[in-house]
């Protein structure tokens, strides 16, 4: 993954509305308002922010429930993906 | 419970408006603009959130009073949450 | 009483208008957009609040002036109370 | 008096706008838009207000000059006063 | 002089657009919405201001360049001032 | 290059979207509306930046995403540029 | 040099778009909605400015981009300048 996040920053790859996740957890709604399921890909270094500690909570495969606005979509290599903040994550399933 | 809320985020499930609670309150209004009373499933770690530390004081299985539109909606597994920051519980009960 | 305020709020419930409070004020106007008096049925714990120490000031049985629109309408058993954050309380009367 | 400002608060009533003050100042306009001159009647503690340490500096019988619109207007007693924060007082004359 | 400003602020008198200071310096425009300049009168104590330390820099008798619009014009003993705070003080001339 | 970025400014020159970066990246979108890659051509000297201390993370030669908007853009000797600050560059490719 | 810029502020003349600057750099678009080159004719203290230690860095005669509408324009004894803060000074050139 060439896809280096900034900061505290986390890139995440979408998850099919439908698609079954390995420990089962299906997010049904397909709705763009409301949170959506993604793996995370690629994660910052974390450190200090904006005069502030931020430690990296989130790793590398996990799955997060995230706003699709909370984030900025990119294309990299013909791939989309959304860069969040992990502040905005708002839980992993 | 696979939801794990990130930081100082807790998730609800929101108990029928004339659901009698253990101890006997009843939250009489079924009005959206009104906070309403929900039931504590999980909670996040807490620890530094934006820089200050957070310590959870809410618990799963807490009664809370919580405004509507202080969370964000969730659908996981084909159930509904709501996923709030412990700051905005106005109160247990 | 099972309404339990979180972090710096307090509940309060509103006095008549007309209500003589046992020190003999009396707030004579009904006005929805003048401070009203209400006495304060429960206190939060206090303690670290958004990253600040707040040490609680206010009382259960204090009677305090307060905006209507500075809390929380919420009803509990029936009944009626104000969840307000102790900065927003104005004076005690 | 037993109206008693909270925090950083202080009570003022309002003089006449061709009230002479002891001191022989007279503040002309009677305008609402420009601040106008009050006599402190009460003071509050100061201490920790959302996290900094306030030192009262204003003390009852003072004159202040003070925007109308920076405080807010309560009525006890049948008197009205206007609480403000300290900080909101511009000078005193 | 009466008029005392608190904390931060000062009380500054306008000079005329076409009065030259001592140092010859002219301030030709007589627009309202270009910083005017005018002699400083009166300054507060400075100390803790909203949590933070402020020297005062600015003396009395200073000229200083200053909006209109930043600070607020009161009328005391038949005289116009405007009370500003230090940090709103662009230059001095 | 003689323009030194101030702060924790970085200067980014846009690459072409269809331009195939050395490590084979290609940022297909020409749209506007998302972030494009840029190359860093100059970089400021972090330090005490509004009072918090920024060190600077990326470096001349660095591939960056980017939001359009987030940034100021300058021509200097026919060039044009893209001043930001660090923060908000979104990844590194 | 009268004009003695408060706190962290510099005083700016701008340069005419298409003047060469002494290392040979033109800013060529003359329009206001880009930033403009300007020289820096005074140089505030700096020291504590709301709470936080600003060092100044920009000195005078150093050549900058600036926004127009981030600084303030003032004429002072003929001549026209804009004061602004250090930080919002873009870029060295």
């Amino acid at each position: 993954m060439r896809l280096k996040p900034c900061g505290d920053r986390v890139a995440v790859k979408w998850l099919e509305p439908e698609e079954k996740t390995a420990g089962g957890i299906i997010l049904s709604s397909g709705s763009k308002e409301k949170p959506q399921i993604g793996e995370v890909v690629a994660v910052g270094p974390g450190g200090m922010i904006d005069g502030k500690e931020v430690k990296m909570e989130i790793k590398v495969g996990d799955k997060v429930l995230l706003n699709k606005y909370s984030g900025t979509e990119v294309k990299v290599d013909g791939e989309e993906y959304t860069i969040a903040r992990q502040f905005d994550i708002l839980a992993t399933v």
